[in-house]
């Protein structure tokens, strides 16, 4: 197993993802967060964090069964960043 | 002056205005930063960075004019309050 998956940091204590997406305008930045809003909204799931500014959207995702990450918390961040690649 | 202005810490290096709104469900927060979003698009204007989880929303509002904190800062802030006075 590598370090990160596909961009986001695996960090422990406790194990969350966690990875930063830049866009270069507003504009890009909002269109994502709706689409992970509406992402949340269908799946009924949310990451643990967002941490936003006007360019960057920075994202943490918990463990869903809050002890170890797992392929369940991978597909959720992989859906995310499949978001941001239609914005970035 | 006090050293807040309205529930809002006054913090320096770069001058910003911070708070923490506090929701009861995920369901307020989103309508808050629902409506955060709006206002920002009608004034064109965006905190400085908003950090959130599923339910507390973290602003900080850097000052208009990059130097130091003026009355339309506190507007903004003041308007920012008024819509999570709706949701809380």
């Amino acid at each position: 197993m590598t370090d990160d998956f596909q961009g986001w940091e695996r960090r422990d204590k406790p194990p969350t993802l966690f990875r930063r997406f830049a866009f270069a305008q507003y504009a890009q930045t909002r269109a994502f967060l709706d689409a992970l809003s509406a992402l949340s909204e269908e799946i009924q799931r949310h990451p643990q964090n967002i941490n936003f500014g006007t360019t960057y959207v920075n994202i943490t995702i918990g463990a869903a069964d809050d002890t170890a990450l797992s392929a369940e918390d991978e597909q959720f961040a992989g859906r995310i960043a499949a978001l941001a690649e239609r914005g970035e």
